[in-house]
């Protein structure tokens, strides 16, 4: 008994980041730190989920993030199963449901859901009896992202308590920039969210988040700079006058990241619009963690798939 | 030798379930018994098929059954691949069987093939020394699905022999309708088809079913309703006036239900259309089989996949 | 040391035939010999590769191909995972290495690449540290398909040197062409390019092939016919008059066939319009060797993908 017992996982599902503690995010990243050394073998297998099924249930795109469940899966020996209905027989939430049921019924493990609505793993958790695992719903949460941020976050500065972290971009429209409030405020560091008006609600300020229109007077006193991906459709519609105009206002170009610490370390959920959020340059360089975010979110997804597990037995 | 030849497996394929023995189908469902307790395991794997490779070649799209197809491989620790050719290539007959000698040129040992021509699996077991096993052809079969409802209706009775099976809605169409009338005759159940005349031909009687419009006259006698799923595109067409008219007279209604023996045994090949062919209520009520049905298509299919390649050595 | 060290691998890529050398080629002809036999048992795995991760990148339609590198990956034991994003965010060039860096940061070993541009799957090896394998660039070459069709050749006719080999049809868009070319003259054969001027450039003949535009002068003299694909979509645009007219002129009809050589080898890297390039007596007779190319594809990848790892240890 040399781990007290808020340090334990308990928790079957892993559906949002609002609702960890403080003890169990430290204890997430923890088991992450000890996942990530397997990536560094030849031979990048553990047998910790041997004969168990992960079925990575996707009902909107994303190349990335499914692709790093299945390998985080594949690591642990798990067997991964990709099931995407498409077209109206889903578009019904009660459908959902009844997907989830005959996913269950088939004897999975783990169900990884990405859904265009925001709440769709709470739902599917109070209803099937395997784990299940928040792969970004809606507008609402982004659990893995922004585990991961946080974790190449720590893993950079050797702590998060006390630094000063930037969101930048469509806030509004951002589970990564939900998720990531709530972690790195749990653990310690300022909050700083950055967008236009139309992109930035006050809301955020209620959430514990500093909120801040002008990028510029801010870019000196920051530790982190997260750069969130521009969403073309969003910003033609209504929302923003037009890229340019965010690039120039909002967009890590060289000439603003000179004004930055000399040791500003720079985020990006990927993929990137080079030239629009974030200059190449930067994005190459050293200050930039882009792909050792990458690398850690196998780590990351490793350690929930292992503890969503060992929850359910 | 304590098994009579009779009871032994010698088919290397699996095209249809007319062509079975009623020896042929008790034996596949007894080895189905044998592997359903696998699934019930945390480590959900044999190594039955070890080294072996499944092809699912679905030219339809089919999330339900070609998951439960991987599974199925998977826990048997097959190596599954799946092949989906779209577009003009593979319309014509000629270039199926070309597609199925390339897969089978690669060393492929189950070809499970979903066609939407009837005939097609037979076509190209005609072809190909692999083995081939029929996930569905046109209206023709679907012999996976009529096994794993007579598996499920076998082990809630203790008995097919002597049960009443109302099959309800678009028979014509069907291909579960066919697989089931075939399997649950050879074991002695009586099998009423229920649809209107546009969708329920005369010619089911000679195949041995007893063909009858009026839902309502057979209600109060059967042990098994296996409501069937709603074509929309059919029944908008020509073949019925309504939605709203085919639930008032063919759906299994909360009203409808309340007339049926209180042990009815209620089944449904998915997916659902609630509030359509059948209520919500008795969908997820005591009297329904319908996650059970899904469950045991696992255990089904790991028999079938297992016995033609035990047939084939 | 009973290997002299030019027969040694040293490539941690395979992006072209023509930078390799006649004794690399021999080499990984010898290599794929000894995997072939894998093939043929009924366990057909070999440790070579467990946990190593495979990703197939396929930025083109190409079933049969990706099939086969997974299926050959999967006999390594090797995990496989398809990767295609579509859309305009791969579009650019600088995005496909921001895919390849984020696949390579996921801790891949081996990217599996098929892109429409030419050059695609060099780019990418100067920019990841991970193995690259070309499966196809635009026009330029697919160097697994020539290895194949190469390996098919020297198996039929115990050596390449010294053969007369006719690659006929559309020469000028096929990368199949250019790789077989490369490999074919390297190791001695003669290649003779058939195919109508529009579709047959005379820049070819700088690279080593004699060019033909009338397929019958030169139908009694060859060993080996290699009959590409009819693109339909090209030839109806503007380069050539109409099929019947293709298939009047360069197709091997059964009449041509009869003024072939006895033992004339007949090859298709597939899928084959049956009655168009080939008629489907010869593609079926005894001559063919279709279906073992597609046989030989699985142990000349399964070679590709054991050397370039080997060669990055």
């Amino acid at each position: 008994m040399d781990q007290p017992p808020e340090n334990r996982w308990t928790r079957r599902h892993l559906l949002s980041l609002e609702a960890l503690s403080k003890a169990e995010i430290e204890f997430l990243l923890d088991t992450a730190d000890s996942f990530k050394e397997v990536s560094t073998r030849s031979i990048k297998k553990v047998p910790a989920l041997r004969g168990r099924v992960v079925v990575n249930a996707f009902f909107e795109d994303s190349t990335r993030t499914r692709t790093s469940f299945t390998l985080a899966a594949s690591r642990l020996s798990a067997d991964v199963i990709d099931f995407s209905e498409k077209g109206s027989s889903v578009s019904k939430g009660e459908t959902l449901i009844d997907t989830a049921r005959n996913i269950e019924a088939m004897g999975v493990d783990i169900l990884v859901l990405r859904h265009p609505a925001a709440g769709a793993a709470e739902l599917l958790a109070r209803t099937v009896k395997c784990s299940v695992v928040n792969a970004g719903d809606g507008a609402h949460e982004h659990p893995t992202q922004g585990l991961l941020d946080l974790y190449t976050i720590r893993e950079r500065f050797g702590r998060v308590a006390g630094l000063k972290v930037a969101i930048v971009g469509d806030i509004a429209n951002s589970r990564v920039a939900r998720s990531n409030l709530w972690s790195l405020t749990k653990l310690g560091a300022e909050v700083i969210m950055v967008g236009p008006p139309t992109l930035l609600p006050r809301s955020f300020e209620s959430l514990g988040a500093r909120c801040v229109h002008d990028f510029d007077s801010i870019i000196g006193e920051v530790d982190v700079i997260n750069m969130l991906r521009v969403q073309f459709e969003r910003i033609k519609s209504s929302q923003f006058p037009s890229v340019r105009e965010f690039t120039r206002l909002f967009g890590l170009t060289s000439e603003r990241f000179s004004r930055c610490k000399p040791d500003v370390f720079v985020m990006h959920p990927g993929p990137m619009n080079r030239g629009i959020e974030i200059s190449s340059t930067i994005a190459d360089g050293p200050n930039s963690g882009i792909l050792t975010q990458v690398a850690n979110g196998l780590a990351v997804r490793m350690a929930v798939l292992y503890l969503v597990t060992a929850a359910s037995v």
